[in-house]
């Protein structure tokens, strides 16, 4: 058998996303601000703060990182919610690491919240709300690793820009091997509203995300099942892994030959040969993320200005 | 030695809330509707709902349990949101048990979560903010089982009432063995606001929670401590325990001779011969976070029906 596998690297992806990113900046002479908030030493925050200010150097946003302590982190985002020149805020996770965290993402003013994570930003993903105002000028921040797995997916072909929008992804079976609320959860509902069957995986066990057709809410809809691992990869299409942690491994085995493979973990999740079955492999995201950060920061930075344009014109 | 430690029932402490709020839903001949979702089978939530249906028919609040499959429990929410017969929205929980739950707590209207769960009435808590509106004509909702121990502590007390409001627990050393996002940490939070020295335990560790002088928020200052529950609860005047299983037992021999002690689990988290130390023995409190739901939900049915009106009028 000949190994055939590409291998798309993240900076792949994001490339045109910067370019487009640099070209706006430059075009339209501003300079948005981002503040990023690191409060633990854990090497993976430390590294995607590195990529953040490396990457915002280079497309010209204005990047600051601020070291603090946790028990001073609420305050301090408090303080740069209300900083006129601060456009975005983000925060390295994990903090404390359990339920306050979640508490946390919420502090951040919805009009700052690059990342996506307050409890807005994921009610609207869940609920399939494209806009943050009635009048539907402001479209909503999604939460970047989760748009980034799609912005990847659309690049990788997944996405079948033949069926229509919002719908691209019928057909195809999709595993996700992480149910956090931060990246698992929002990611299947995501899928699932654009048309996926989605097998979402964590310790508790697997549940199917699908189209929902509840009454009151556009939302996908959510079943437990009675299944393993070892039966719904062989199903999938495409397996996205994000286990935090270098002894997670899935079984090449167990993947469907020709298989899309996309880990987002900073740990590598799949064994050494996955390349024999998949016919796509993204080893990582992080570059994707950080793309998908500047994107809602620039976003943002236009929301905050056209109110301020609109209060001083009231 | 005499054992003359005093107990005291949750029944006793909620007898005048509840006496209280049968009179004004008599006098005022409204009917304050509470409807109540239960989507587990944990026998600690089913009793709890059994006493808020007890309590509701005793004191003329209309009371509707509803109960719903977990994965349906969020378009439930929303619909019981709209519906403008009801005036407070409870959730039993654990539902699903992590983060999700957080999730679920914030999609409950602010307008009628009557637990106090979502992030506004956390968030407030944590801040000292005593509105939910600009112009404070409606008060913050606060959550209702640390606010059950705030109304215990002061029936028992240990709010000194010489001092002045918001100061009354100076000079107070109390120890909460549980720091929950939805009980130990507003708890410790609203402690160490009113001038107590709180020490904060859970399985992660020991903060100390003390009255802040945060320059932008009016909250409370935690440090982490590198120290035992052997080392603090010999120094407490009161200790609160909320375990969640009766295999936690606090040992009598560290507390303090004459301690107040309190327990919020479910489980009881004292030893039996607690009252051979104690001066004052809680065994449990729901009965009064009972009379708390019910105080909140007279305030958002007088909240909303005062929007209602104001609509009108406009």
């Amino acid at each position: 058998m000949t190994v055939s596998c590409k291998t798309v690297l993240a900076s792949k992806v994001s490339a045109s996303f910067r370019e487009q990113m640099k070209k706006d900046i430059k075009e339209r002479n501003i300079c948005p601000k981002l503040v990023g908030f690191l409060a633990n030493d854990d090497p993976a925050a430390k590294k995607y703060a590195e990529w953040t200010a490396k990457t915002c150097a280079e497309t010209g946003v204005a990047f600051e990182l601020r070291k603090v302590d946790k028990q001073d982190l609420e305050e301090k985002i408090t303080e740069a919610n209300e900083e006129k020149e601060v456009n975005g805020i983000m925060v390295y996770y994990p903090v404390f690491g359990g339920k306050q965290d979640l508490y946390l993402q919420s502090c951040v003013s919805t009009l700052k919240d690059v990342e996506g994570l307050c409890h807005k930003f994921v009610y609207n993903v869940y609920h399939n709300v494209r806009y943050m105002d009635e009048s539907e000028t402001m479209k909503c921040i999604i939460p970047c690793t989760p748009l980034a797995c799609v912005k990847i997916l659309e690049f990788v072909g997944v996405y079948n820009t033949v069926l229509p929008y919002g719908n691209r992804l019928y057909g195809r079976t999709i595993t996700v091997i992480n149910r956090s609320e931060i990246v698992g959860r929002p990611l299947a509902a995501m899928l699932a509203n654009d048309g996926a069957k989605v097998y979402s995986v964590d310790v508790n066990g697997i549940q199917v995300f699908t189209r929902g057709s509840g009454i009151k809410l556009t939302a996908h809809k959510v079943e437990d099942i009675d299944a393993k691992v070892e039966d719904v990869v062989p199903l999938s299409d495409v397996v996205i892994t994000g286990v935090p942690t270098p002894k997670y491994k899935m079984p090449t085995t167990l993947l469907k030959e020709g298989v899309i493979a996309i880990n987002f973990s900073s740990s590598a999740n799949f064994e050494d040969d996955i390349k024999s079955k998949a016919s796509i492999f993204v080893p990582s995201v992080g570059k994707v993320t950080v793309a998908m950060l500047e994107r809602n920061l620039l976003r943002l930075h236009d929301y905050q200005n056209n109110l301020l344009e609109q209060k001083s014109s009231n």
